[in-house]
Formats: C-alpha cells, structure tokens, sequence
C-alpha cells in the first residue's frame, strides 16, 4: 500500500512547501496527512490501560490509569537498566538538530506538562485531564482555577512588576532562613511539602520568593515554563479586557462568563499553534499543516482521548536540551535555564525570546542527552534518564517492531534498517543480539531520519496519532460548539487573527521589537 | 425526505414483523433504523450543558451536569405549574397499554434509575456514570463495588435464605425500636441518613430489616427493583461459578479477574437484553431489533454518553403504572409493590415476575397517572408530578415544537395535529392558546399514537436517540473490546446464548417452570 506520510518523509519533493501556500491544496493534503496519521492504529477505546493485564469496567472508564496500545508481551531477557541509560549519553558536544530552536524545546516542555503527568505515587496513573486545557495557567480542577483568577473582569491574578505584568507570587513574605509557606489563597493548589522540599529543594531562598503561582507544580522549573505562562497569562487577562470591553454594560457578561469565555478562546488559540506552528515544525518539510476545521467530525478516531503510556515515554526528548544556550556574555548553561525566575525579571522575556529562538536544540536520538539528565545528582535519586527506563520496563512494553507493526510500519529484520551508524549497530548487537528484541524506547531513538525531518517513522507516526487524535477532538473544536455562541465574534475575531506565538509575544510586550519567537533557526 | 422511522411508525405493513424473521434482513433493518434515529439531530458534544447558558471548559467536560439538547428559549408567560400537573390525573379506572406488561414498566424504572439520578442537592447535577454499567447491583463507584463484592470467587456478596440466594441485609440486627444502622462492611455505601429517614421513613420495621445492601439507595423501592437485582446478582454469581470452573488451576484468574469479567459479560448481557428485548418492545410492530456488532464503530454518532435533562424527564412514564396489578387474592395495589421485600420472599420471585409480566402496565400519556404520584404524602412533600414539571420549568426548557423542529420532524400548526382528543384540545388551548406555546413536557405526552406504538413521534425519536447513543456507545461493545480476550471463551458463548430475560430467570430459579418473564402481554 502507497503509505502517503512514508512518501511525505522520505520522497516528495520540496515543491509540497510551495504547494502549502495555496490555501485549498494546503487544506486537502492537511486533511489526508491527518486522516492518515489518526488512522495509522484503531480508534479508542483500547482494551487495556495500565491497570492491569485484563480488561474491566474499571479499566474502561477510569482515566486515572494511562492508557496502553499493546498488551504486555512476554517478559524477555533483557539487558540492565543500567547498560540501555548509557546508549542516551551525549559522549561530547551537543549534536545539533537541523533546524529546531530551543524556543520549541522550552515550549514542547511546557506543553506536555499539562497532559503527561505520572504519578508520583503509582506510576500507572497520569494526574492531568488528558485534554489540551491550559491547566498551565488554569489549574487542574475547578476549585484551583477558583484560586487563580481574579475577583472581577474574567481575569487571572496577575502583579505589575516595573510595568509588566507577571502571576503573582505563591508564597508569603517570610524571615529569611524560615521555611516557605503557601499565600492563604493558594492551600490546596499544590501539594506544599512537594513543592518545598522537592521541587525548591535545591534553589536559593531568591529563587524560592520569585516563585509563582501557575496551574502547575513544575510551572517554574524553568526559564522557557515561566515564559510561556507569563506569555499565556498576558494575553488571558488582554482578551478579557477586550471582550469587557465589547460587552460593556451587558449585565449577563459577569465575571465567570468573561472568564470561561476567554478561557475558551486561549485554548483554541493555543490548539491552532499546536497544531499550525509546533507540529507543522515537527513534521517533514515544515509543510504548513492546517487545522482543517471540523475534520474529525465524522472521523472514526473522534473518540474521547485518553493519553497513553507509550505517548508518555515517546515525548522524552532529552536529547533536545543542549549543553548551553547561545553564546558569548549571555550565554546560558544547564543550571542558568533552571529554577530561575530572577533571570527572567533581569533579562526580561523578549530577550530571552529572542535568545532562545536563535540557538539550536539538540538532534533528537541516542547518544545526546546531556549529563544532567543521565547521572544522579544524589546517590538516591534516580536521574530523569534512569526514571524513564525504569518505567518502560515497569510498564512491559512490547518491543519496538511489535510497535512497527501495531502503527502499520513493516517490520525490521536487521539492525542495520534501523541505523546506518555502524558503531550504534554493534552496542544495540552486544545488547539485543537481534532487532525483535530491541525495546521499544531504544529503537525509537535509535531510527535514523533524513534531514528534513525530526524523529524517525515509528516515532513521527506514534507522535503524531497521539497528538492529532488527541488536540482535534478538543471538545472547543466540535461542530456544535466552534461558533459565535461559544467564542463571541469578538473572540472569533482573534482566533481567525492570530497564526503565530511571535503575535501573542509581541502583543503583550512592552517591547515588541526586541522579542522574536520561533519554533525554528 | 422519506424518513423511515415515520413510516416504520404509521406505514409500513406487519410484514416488517416476518421480515424481522430472516436474518440479514433483520440486521439490515436493524442498521438502517439504529442509524436513523442515532442522526436525528447532532452528535455529542452539546454547546451547553445544564451548568450555564454560556458554554464554558467546565460546562464542556464536567458531567457531573447534566446535558441539555436545546439551549433555554425566552420565557413564556405559562400556566401555573398546579394547572399543569393536573393534566397527568388519571381520571377514572387505568387506561391500558396496548399490550405492555407491568413486567416492562418495572425493569423500565430499575434500568432508568442507574443512570438518570438527579441529584438531591442541585437540580442540574446527575450523580450517575452516564453508561450502563449494572450499578444497580455493583454501585456506583470502585469503593463502593467493594464493598458488595465477597472475597473469593469473583462473586457478588449474598445470604442463602430457604435454599435461595439473595443480597444480603444492609442493616445490623437491632433490638425493636431502636434505629437502624449500616453493617460496618457496608458504611459510607448510601448516605445512610436519606436512607433512614426519608426511603424508610415510610416503611414497617419488620420491612426496613429486609433492606438489600444492592449499588443504589431505591434499589427496594418497589417488588420489581427487588425481584431484578436478585436474578441479577444470582446471575452473577452463577457466571462467576462457571468462570471459575472454566479456568481452574489458572492462578492468573484469582477473584478480581474472575469477579471483572463477569461483570464484563452481565453489562453485556444486559446492553442485548435492553436491545432486542425492551427497546424491541416500545419499536412500533415490536420489530425484532438486533443490536448489531459494531453499528456505532464508523458511526458519527460514536461519542461518549452524557445523559440530557430531557432524556431524565421524557423517561417519568408514570402513566404506566396501573392502579393494581393482577386480580383476586393475589391482587396487588400500589401500597403492596413498594418497600416490600417480606413480599417477594412469602411469593417468591417466579409467582411475582409471572404476575407483572401477565398484568397489562397503563398507557403512556397525559390523564393516566394514579393519584399516589399526583397528590401529596404529606404537605410538604411535593408529589413525583410535582417535581416532574417542577424540574421542567427550572431547567427552562424550550416548547415542543422547538423539540420537533431540532429532531428533524416538522413543526405543529395546530393542536389537532398533536391530539384527536376534542377535550384534551380544549384544555390545552385554555392553558396554552397555542401549539407553539405547549411546553415539551406537556406535548411528549399528549401525541396521539397508533395501537402498535408504545408513545408518540417526538418522544420515540427523542428515546431512540439517547438510548441508542448511550447503550451501543458503550465501551464494552467497541471493536477493540467486544471479544475473547475480555470475555473469555466462556463468557461469550454465554453472551451469546443469552437471548431474554426469561433465560436468566429460569435459570437462576428452583422453579423454572413457573416463571414466566415477559414485556408483552
């Protein structure tokens, strides 16, 4: 069978580009790449989630536990943990990616954050909605939205920080010396003794007081999170000044319907960045996908989303995360981009932006994830790279052509079909002895892709299903609900108005000139 | 357009009824039907839900709201709520059903009541799940199944009483007089309070001490909930058994996988039943519908159940209920068939189900609702009419013919076309002037229909729609689902053996031969 996203990866020409400017060609290859892509492996619901290795009424219904695409397979002799973290270690300088930012890194982070949350308690749950809510700046529920928004107008809290606007600050004014608490308004929006001792634990009592008060608990770990939620809250609290104003004296636009309704409007605005500028980078070519309205409308893979453990695993791109972030003075390293609000405040966003958005990440694959994240910085605790392997095996996954085949790919026969690089060939050999036998989470990492591209097939197709069937059946996107009624005209208005994070920078800066945002570089 | 639920229902001659008898054609109906009435207004999600009349993410994704079809229209200058209810009075002696049995009317309350629950404290909310999930007898949460599973054996908890199985007591031995009290295993089950006081506020105590600990608080409310969650949970038991026997030896089915896949195989079960047999009971010719494997696979109807406000209010057919059941000694009136367990055990279930399934139910329609559900207990208790139209009015719904219009079936120009009834024309006009001013409640139940119909157009369509879409959306039932591996060998030969009610009644009774289980009669 012509495999249409196989053709776009690896053989059609450049000319697609060109022909993504014309609006009803980039509407109709858009429709078939996403149709293709969302049909690659069956509609939800699965039979199984982490639950356990049987179906049940629990296991259909309860999304708490992460969904699966395989069963389990039979358990395999396997090499140490140990042995495949090593395959991840960057051996010297940061292997570059073509053309990827690091504006994209910081914004993939932030992004995933509000949907692929383990657990820290039972690694079979994820805690988030599963949906593309903006729970970054919303919270996860209800009653934590309650504590972030402000009492009048639809907004969120917000402070003035020498003329611009942040969120406010989490903590409470404190002796130096004594331990941080939660502002009264926020007990319960966050685990407290989490965010003390764990997330803060290592940064200065500076860092500590600058920390802010966002949806989520890792909300400020770094530079490119506390960016985008600065971004995010800007432009919330500016739409709801503008539907205020389009309203004015309309007594039914109340507090809460001028919130809800532009909540409604930043994720909708947030679902066509995903899915016009942050995928479109991701896909070969850069080919100008659009967020074909209505498309899975009466598609078969329109079905409630439910994020899986495989999604969870395939979007660690440790590798991404470069040594240092641009050069000369400004140069960032590792531990300049953490934990580091007062960066933000001394910089200011545009210019880190700006920065970002000029230096590249690394290439995605093995063999480039930078120390930090393979080596423990405490003899207990694993490091992030050890944390991941440790949950593909918890979780059982199938090999990686059992995936191959699941996802409609042929499977391999050789080691050399999954790399040409001979060296990586003979250390999967040492370890695998045979390609069936090559874990999943190593084989995606290991593909080789050409240079237009960002990640192999396996994890181009597995990537994109996730997203596609999980961004596009956004209950916001639905043919009852994507309307006038849900959004305002005025809310209509900047949705058809705004096609790029730069714009959304740009127009909640003091200095839109000096910010220049961008998934690539 | 030629709409074939219309002439299903008015023109299309008996022979459906023989073609129905040949198999491909039956299921060529079937689909041809299911999928019609599944189209007949939009797919899921609905703009709004009964939260606010503003869409909102919390509107959009909390379910604890019930659904609404129609957002609320202006309002009308209407009749009193009294006037209304009056309506409903059944005039003299019942007006029967063409050929409904009790039998119908009693599993019809007992399945509604699993996922229509309007909650106690917010009109608005539903505390059900939203799916056919055999609460009834399982609960309506994982604590809470828990608590009515036994330890062993995959088994539901239950008490042998004269050789026969039953659910066990919820209450603690007393001593008389005194109140009475949850058995400890069964705390935090119900709120035990509402259970006490306002469920059993009413009934003797010898009849209190006979309350089933079953999954919901009305689970006793009358002889026919009893009867139906004893063969249900019978049934249960008796699958477990075979299960057990079928994999013995196989450690890998200990009691929770025993206990998970029978439950599996009873919502399914019951999904056919509800299908072929009830469903099948109010299509017009009683057409032997088939619930065909994977109709809602492809379908653009295919989306998770959210039960509406007025699916909860068009299914309060109290003109079912006759004023007494059956005749000479064994004659039982409305004060018999309620919280009267002590009845069940002195019939038994077989003289009972025989019983309701010869006795004729009353006809679906206005001036057909006995006095008990009419008039006050106590004056300041509104009867179950009361609270009906009550709940119309506060959830504002729009007029029925804004209901037709939205269900695809043209509107009314004059009461004649909704009722041939000169008197019942002359009131409604008194009442409402117009036909574009009848309110949906009103309207549903005063269409005219034929003798082979069980209820009008605009309330068969409206059932059709909700019932299809929520029952045969049911994840159990989808592709990757509905097979061996969450049935097992076992279970889905039972599935498939399993045709009516009947079967499962016989064969979980020492007396088969004298139970006769039937909607029709």
């Amino acid at each position: 069978m012509l495999r249409l996203p196989h053709l776009l990866t690896r053989q059609l020409p450049r000319f697609l580009e060109t022909v993504g400017r014309i609006p009803p060609a980039r509407t109709a290859i858009s429709w078939v790449v996403i149709n293709q892509l969302a049909n690659s492996t069956s509609p939800r619901p699965r039979a199984l989630s982490m639950l356990a290795d049987y179906t049940s009424w629990e296991s259909l219904t309860n999304r708490k536990f992460s969904g699966r695409h395989l069963a389990p397979g039979a358990v395999l002799t396997l090499p140490t943990e140990a042995d495949v973290v090593q395959l991840y270690r960057r051996g010297g300088d940061t292997v570059p990616s073509a053309d990827t930012s690091v504006m994209f890194m910081f914004f993939a982070q932030w992004f995933t954050d509000s949907f692929l949350r383990t657990s820290r308690t039972d690694f079979r749950q994820n805690t988030s909605n599963h949906e593309i809510d903006l729970c970054q700046i919303y919270g996860l529920s209800e009653d934590k939205t309650r504590m972030l928004r402000a009492d009048s107008g639809g907004k969120v809290k917000s402070q003035l920080i020498d003329g611009e606007e942040y969120p406010t600050f989490l903590f409470q004014p404190r002796d130096p010396g004594t331990r941080p608490v939660f502002k009264p308004e926020f007990a319960g929006l966050h685990d407290e003794s989490f965010i003390v001792d764990t997330i803060l634990g290592g940064a200065s009592e500076t860092q500590q007081d600058l920390f802010f008060a966002v949806g989520l608990e890792h909300g400020n770990s770094t530079i490119g999170s506390t960016i985008l939620n600065v971004v995010f809250l800007r432009e919330h609290n500016r739409i709801a000044c503008t539907l205020a104003a389009a309203h004015a004296g309309d007594q039914s636009w109340d507090n809460d319907r001028l919130f809800e309704t532009t909540r409604n409007i930043m994720i909708v605005m947030l679902l066509n960045l995903v899915v016009e500028e942050y995928i479109r980078h991701i896909a070969p070519f850069d080919f100008p996908l659009r967020n074909v309205p209505f498309i899975a409308d009466g598609a078969r893979w329109n079905r409630s989303n439910w994020c899986t453990i495989e999604f969870n695993l395939l979007y660690r791109w440790h590798s991404l995360v470069p040594d240092s972030i641009g050069s000369g003075d400004d140069t960032l390293t590792a531990h300049d981009f953490r934990d580091n609000n007062q960066l933000v405040f001394s910089r200011g966003i545009e210019s880190l932006i700006t920065q970002c958005s000029q230096a590249r990440a690394g290439k995605i694959g093995l063999l480039n994830t930078p120390a930090f994240l393979i080596d423990r910085s405490r003899p207990d605790w694993p490091s992030v790279e050890e944390r991941t392997v440790a949950l593909m095996r918890e979780a059982r996954l199938r090999s990686y052509n059992d995936y191959r085949e699941h996802f409609g790919l042929r499977r391999f026969t050789t080691l050399s079909q999954l790399t040409a690089d001979e060296d990586l060939q003979k250390r999967l050999d040492a370890l695998y002895g045979d390609i069936d036998n090559v874990e999943w989470y190593v084989g995606i990492f290991a593909e080789d892709y050409p240079e237009n591209a960002m990640m192999g097939d396996l994890m181009t197709t597995m990537v994109a299903y996730d997203a596609f069937t999980q961004a596009l059946t956004n209950p916001l996107l639905a043919r009852n609900v994507f309307n006038e009624a849900t959004f305002s005209t005025t809310g209509m208005a900047i949705i058809k108005g705004t096609k790029s994070l730069q714009q959304i920078v740009a127009r909640n800066s003091t200095r839109p000139d000096a910010a220049h945002a961008s998934f690539s570089c």
